[in-house]
């Protein structure tokens, strides 16, 4: 099997792959950092002999991965940013929709993520985090029709990720609960418009629990409160 | 300041990223299938009014999304296929990298997918999965030196996730504990060695419970473990 004679394919790097990479290796440990300008593509190709159409393609896949962004015309150019959570929630929902991974899969990891932020909550928030909270619940109460109450109680969830002041949980949870929402459409809305005074109740009893930094009641609640979602929406999943 | 003399920035979209897509629709709704070439440059070029270039970028695009492999040469062109695994971790990396996410939150996000997973695959596990996680259990019990007990314990834990049946929290799970062990390196490794017998017992404890598919015991075992790593690791954590 082993034939000696046999060369194989020659997979040659691309320049715009290895460009991109010393770019990449450049943003991430500093040496350019956010708002700063790129060099402009006749410099990049002077300083590394690279084509034109080549440094483009570096610069396109930097963009892609959310580490630049580039402007056309005279003010244009290339500026390095942070990749944002719209960006992170679009590569979840590549992954998500290429590899069919059912609704029931996104809730188990929607459901594995809310306990800890919500006892992160109870141990890291601050005074600003709760008048935020107390001013979403108030809002979802006074919310006029289903789709304000939808909004306003996928907020509040997002507001108890914010106090638990963990970033990638924060970024995980939001571009899941978008990605379910998406997919679930009316589905979910039927459920958690069906019993609005519990949901309601429920955010109260969470931020009780958040406000007395009492992080056993907080995960307590916010585990029943899945699971009851779970239940009612059963059904559903396991279509 | 609402000056209605100011036209502000006309933001051209980039035919690149207009090409890229459309591509990307047709791959996400499956008119290509995963494998399945995309028609070559010229021909997409003539489709769509693009230039040679900007086909290019859109493919560069695609490539960096995970959704295209191309290669070069006379067999060469762009076939479809999956984002993988090691993307997903690539994109968290870099999300982590620029953000500075601290270690403690990439540990606190573990902790949050760990208990999950315990649960799922004591529900879910399937005879070759209990087979496999056995086998990983024997060979890190055998492990000669500390670099292949680290391995075959994280390997052991990636098994569980994998008996869990759930995809998105399995590459969630495998791609934290790979930038985890990227970071903490030497630090993580102390303390896991430090306590061998305690891994291997807890390892053979979580199969026991997973076998006799006793969720509960699953996640109650699940979670004393990962307190106990917490505790052992809060210096390095809190630094």
């Amino acid at each position: 099997m082993n034939d000696q004679t046999q060369l194989g394919v020659i997979d040659v790097p691309k320049s715009c792959d290895m460009l991109a990479a010393r770019l990449r290796n450049q943003i991430l440990s500093g040496t350019y950092a956010a708002g700063q300008q790129l060099p402009a593509e006749r410099e990049l190709m002077e300083q590394t002999g690279v084509s034109r159409n080549s440094v483009r393609e570096a610069l396109r896949i930097l963009e892609t991965e959310g580490l630049i962004t580039t402007r056309l015309g005279r003010y244009g150019g290339s500026f390095v940013c942070q990749p944002t959570d719209e960006m992170f929630s679009r590569y979840l929902t590549i992954f998500s929709r290429s590899h069919s991974i059912p609704l029931k899969s996104l809730v188990e990891a929607r459901q594995a993520l809310e306990p800890q932020v919500a006892l992160l909550a109870a141990l890291n928030r601050t005074e600003e985090d709760l008048v935020a909270l107390a001013q979403g619940i108030r809002e979802l109460e006074e919310s006029q029709d289903s789709a304000s109450f939808l909004d306003m109680n996928m907020r509040c969830h997002l507001l108890v990720a914010t106090a638990g002041h963990n970033q990638l949980l924060q970024v995980f949870l939001t571009s899941l609960s978008s990605l379910i929402r998406d997919i679930a459409g009316e589905m979910e809305d039927i459920v958690v418009t069906s019993v609005k005074k519990d949901v309601v109740r429920f955010h109260h009893q969470l931020l009780d629990a958040i406000r007395k930094q009492d992080a056993d009641a907080a995960v307590r609640r916010m585990t029943r409160h899945i699971k009851a979602y779970e239940e009612r929406f059963a059904s559903a999943l396991s279509q």
